[in-house]
């Protein structure tokens, strides 16, 4: 079985994605009979479905968990729902900037996450990394990857969801304005790969905590 | 024309909440033809809906603003979207508490504002009113009435929205820890007038600033 | 007796400052016997404590209370402390921007408001109006003058001291990134108005409130 | 030489505190000729300066950097100022809670920081460590300790002062409320590290850079 990780590449003019770095250095581990393959998806409306598109055909993984930068959130963020519109406050990397256009024409208007996020959450803090829900993944590309990944997936047995990390230190120190939150790779990639074997775990109990907005799968 | 305003009944120990006080000032308000209906909801799971039902039923509102209160928000938060998920922090009016419950068992995971929310923020803030699109709406009573009002006037061709409020001053000059904004009653109620008379030009012009997450009516 | 209640003309790109806004319809109020007098200082490093110095020689109030524009804050922040130095962020109104210099040259490193800061904070609550100790009134042209006033009143006998006070709606409204606490100007001066009123109460007392930090007059 | 570093012992029912962690690590670190040498402080008002006296006459530090803990603060806070008064929220560890009451009778209101802020917050921020410089050090048993060692050293040519750190990990995962920014305790022992061989680069440039508020020494 194959677990997707994907991570952004860097975009807003930074040169560095905490979901990018973490995403490549948990690229090949094992973790209990399972494989982590990463793929970076471009910070870029019109691109970043058909890139996830084609990672979820050629993979064909069996748990995703898709990751993004939260600036200005300070511990994991487990996304409950993606929605279904792109409304950029800043331009993409290819300089499009959506305003209330739907990800995707005529779908409903949100998809609730597949993972077991209140167990992935309680889990995770319970193993030294902060953690919590979110109600909102935004409405950049992060919302957009989140909401095409739901609707790919609908009624394929995968379960899939997003989930936010804080900035890196790297990026922190040269933001402007006053300091925002961060966490440093290797505390990042320690806390992800704990939620993937939480994930390994739940999965093996048949996905027995996954409840609505926590996870229902039809 | 009627135009139905609600607003809650005090919880969480409280004594006051901003929506009640602020509806209630505006009942029986007569703008440009059309009369506010202002209508009390209990802050319970159990009744908040049946509630609502009636006050759609008895007084065929052409537009519905529901409006909640959001301790911490410093400004008139026009709500986005509702979601299927009723998920408490804290127990109900009745004691009541429930978790990763959906509103409406088989209803989809969303509902759009139907109301031209980019508009509406664009028309307070130049009348001097402080507002923003908020992406979500949490997950007590507040997105509960949101959700299941968008669900009764589907397809109705009735305008539809929900607003969340900062705290009153009374309110927050007793709140435990740190400071949380507040705004004056008086500066809400002109507040919410203004919206009003926003929302009645839109209408007047046949809501054509309503886009979606903006407020598509199919 | 008089009291002298100070506020800033409008600076950084506004055209309103909600502490002249208040001080000036307060200007003339007869309470209790003493009579408010409004003075407007500049925001300028070069003219305002020369400015202050004037009005306090012209007025010799018995109690002077200083107002400020603190964007951010969402309650009636009364300052503990006035610390020696100007460090701006932001140019002044004549375009200075003095980096770590002394606001006297020569002065003690601090000085405490030596107004009962804790009742008076008890007391706004107790009236419906949130209010905070705060430990920090920055180091721009607000916490100059602060120094400036304690530096001058020292051993006079007069009880003075800093309150930082919300923005106005009017400018919030405009205020650019995510939104910022405001208070009406009817909210703030019926506030300060009741801040006074708890001052002359102390005062009749012998300040016997007053206290280390909460306003110690030796 | 000898560099000084203080941390505390855990407080407020945690069982850790994040300065002594980091305090610990470096301990006996040999950095350019220097010696850092890490002593515990309680979290006692009656007794941390007391211990901080006996560290001082036993190690005569040429340079001395407390360190505490800010829950809620983000990046390496460098505060500029201590004052002259003890207020604690929470009882410290000896149950005792002072309200108002002067570190030092008859000490000044405040004393600054001599360590050359302004040079160390940039010195941080470019080797990647979110920094800022920070107007107030609370009124804690932090403030009372960076008060007190700012007082015996005064006027003794020994460069000292305060830092505050985020919570680690560990800690804000099981912290109350909503999320608070945390750094790995190897982020913080890096940062830190870095933070002295910034110092003793100043120092070897004779504190050129020390200014007032950013590190006078007369």
């Amino acid at each position: 079985m194959r677990i997707l990780l994907t991570g952004f590449e860097p975009f807003g003019g930074q040169s560095l994605n905490p979901s990018w770095e973490v995403a490549r250095a948990l690229h090949g581990l094992q973790l209990q009979g399972a494989q982590v393959v990463a793929v970076q998806l471009p910070c870029v409306f019109a691109r970043a479905l058909p890139a996830l598109q084609q990672a979820l055909s050629q993979h064909t993984p069996g748990i995703v968990l898709a990751l993004g930068q939260a600036e200005g959130r300070c511990d994991f963020s487990v996304e409950r729902v993606a929605i279904n519109v792109m409304d950029a406050r800043i331009p993409d990397n290819a300089g499009a900037q959506p305003i209330d256009v739907p990800v995707i024409a005529g779908g409903p208007a949100a998809y609730f996450s597949t993972l077991p996020i209140k167990s992935l959450v309680a889990g995770l803090r319970a193993s030294g990394f902060p953690a919590s829900v979110s109600q909102t993944a935004g409405t950049f590309v992060c919302n957009q990857v989140f909401y095409g990944l739901q609707h790919a997936l609908m009624d394929q047995g995968v379960h899939s969801g997003f989930m936010h990390l804080p900035l890196l230190p790297e990026q922190a120190a040269h933001w402007p304005g006053p300091s925002l939150p961060s966490w440093s790779v290797n505390l990042q990639v320690a806390g992800v790969r704990q939620a993937l074997v939480l994930l390994l775990a739940q999965r093996q109990q048949g996905w027995a905590d996954a409840a609505i907005g926590g996870g229902t799968l039809n």
